[in-house]
């Protein structure tokens, strides 16, 4: 979808340190450089090109505009066994997300599934890097993140966030990686269809003139993005939202059109299911091997996210927006 | 949508202890009548017409017919702290996530969240009954159901079961009540759109030569509902297996095909939330208040559930479809 852009390689480790010397000039300690250093580097293996690299930009940016706290102090605010919850003071979703999902499974490991929440906290970027940690220590978490209010539902305009969720698994032979919001397409994949020209099936959004419209721009442009599934979607939404802000007492719905940042609240449940079956993992291949039998070019969540980190695993580098790169290397400079 | 079948009163009373009576002649122990009515009564009172009072007949036949276990002994498998994996020994759906919600509140008193799961159980009727329990007394569950495969994805055929999910949530002034599959519609809902002879939207469904269609019909009949967002409804749904049938080593994927009874998986997620905040409730009346400031016509999932109920108690009767109450009866002097 960036096709059209000119493109500039960077080997892997590179972009690796390019963004950890980023987040280390901002002013992060190390550890968190490596925490958020990772989250990045997850996402942009995927090779989606938003919620990825491309965010960073606008994360340093708003570091060095103190908009978000670069050396957060995550304070526990209550705790009932095997569940918890955190403030996150204003530090990067990345950061914050990383720690409750490190907590959660520690807190599995004691009682077989964990709950730990964290508010007052930001983007978390995406789903995907925090439970495809998890999936490869042999836990299935599944993460929560509430969100300005962004999508409408039926005739609606916009009332809620549009409930970022994700979980993964891995058995032997196949790996899900599951990223998705709770309407039919997210501001990231909009943007990039709208850059591309493509149009969108009518029912994903209504322009500001809330009539259908094929044209992802004009859902941008003061138009509203909808739930999957109308009331489905929406429920999923609200669920989000349950787990998220209303459980941890974070900032709830209008509340979050009053402030800039530390809106988001992010939950995430961690199951150990090794804790109750030693076939777990076996299981996953089963199911998917089952569907392929029947289906055998059925597409999995996560077969693009994987096949696109193996190619550039193979590669031994990254093809990213020459304009991003440009504007990164003058961050670096500038910091 | 049974508008134009005859349509009979019954006392809500008399509903209740034919119910009763009718799982008491056909060989369930007390106790298990009184779930099973709650059950069947809480569905019923939500006035979907299907998923509730006329799955009846069906229940009846099967525990005539000996296809499912009248006199269930739930055998506990394995245990690890806060989650725990059931044997349902073919028992009735509805008896066994009666247990495993009550099962799961009582680990979720010591733990703060919970998860437990039954296995070689039947289907469990809907998803809402189990979850308005658990909140009614200020837990928050979600039910997850494995199902027969029933569902494709983009050109699949059907691949996956539809996956069956609830969660209810209750504050001073606002009830959510929430039950869906991941499919566009349940086999339900277009059974009933079929007999209305409405049309549904040709992205819900395909006929049997794989084209789309705006026939629910033509879905029935040798055709494939279609996962809601397609790979986002499809994922879900492969959440729900992952975390029923694969977590507890149940019935897998073509599993399913080779048995009639027996095939189904469900397993409960608890919280308590007042472990960790106080403000819960009050905030889940925040989060609807919000919303409706911005939309005020807003409908809420359980808005047409807890319409029904109020307009249902008010009366004091339900009003079925007089065949559906004379095959009742009938089998009641059968039994």
């Amino acid at each position: 979808m960036k096709g059209e852009k000119k493109l500039s390689k960077i080997k892997i480790s590179e972009l690796e340190s390019l963004i950890f010397t980023l987040f280390e000039k901002a002013g992060l300690n190390k550890g968190h450089c490596q925490q958020i250093t990772d989250v990045f580097m997850r996402t942009t293996y995927r090779g989606v090109g938003h919620h990825d690299i491309y965010s960073l930009p606008g994360r340093i940016t708003n570091l060095q505009k103190d908009k978000i706290n670069n050396s957060p102090d995550m304070k526990k605010l209550a705790g009932f066994n095997s569940m918890e919850v955190y403030d996150g003071d204003n530090g990067p979703g990345e950061i914050n997300c990383y720690f409750i999902t490190e907590r959660s499974q520690k807190l599995a490991d004691q009682n077989g599934i964990s709950l730990v929440s964290i508010k007052n906290s930001n983007h978390f970027l995406a789903a995907a890097p925090y439970v495809e940690l998890s999936a490869e220590r042999d836990y299935l978490s599944l993460i929560f993140s509430s969100a300005g209010i962004s999508m409408g539902v039926g005739e609606s305009p916009k009332v809620i966030g549009n409930g970022p969720f994700g979980y993964a698994v891995q058995g032997q032979n196949h790996n899900v990686l599951f990223d998705i919001c709770m309407a039919y397409s997210s501001y990231g994949k909009l943007h990039a269809k709208a850059e591309a020209g493509e149009k969108v099936p009518s029912y994903w959004g209504k322009d500001s003139e809330g009539n259908s419209t094929e044209d992802p721009a004009e859902i941008l442009e003061g138009g509203i993005p909808l739930a999957m599934g109308a009331h489905k979607g929406f429920g999923l939404s609200m669920m989000v939202e349950f787990i998220t802000s209303i459980l941890a007492d974070g900032d709830i719905a209008l509340e979050k059109n009053k402030k800039n940042t530390g809106i988001y609240t992010h939950s995430i449940i961690t199951l150990k299911p090794e804790g109750v079956n030693d076939s777990y993992v076996n299981n996953v291949d089963k199911l998917i091997d089952d569907m392929k039998t029947i289906y055998p070019d059925l597409h999995i969540p996560g077969d693009s996210s994987y096949g696109s980190k193996k190619e550039i695993e193979k590669k031994g580098y990254f093809e990213i927006e020459k304009s991003l790169l440009d504007r990164l290397l003058e961050l670096k400079e500038d910091l």
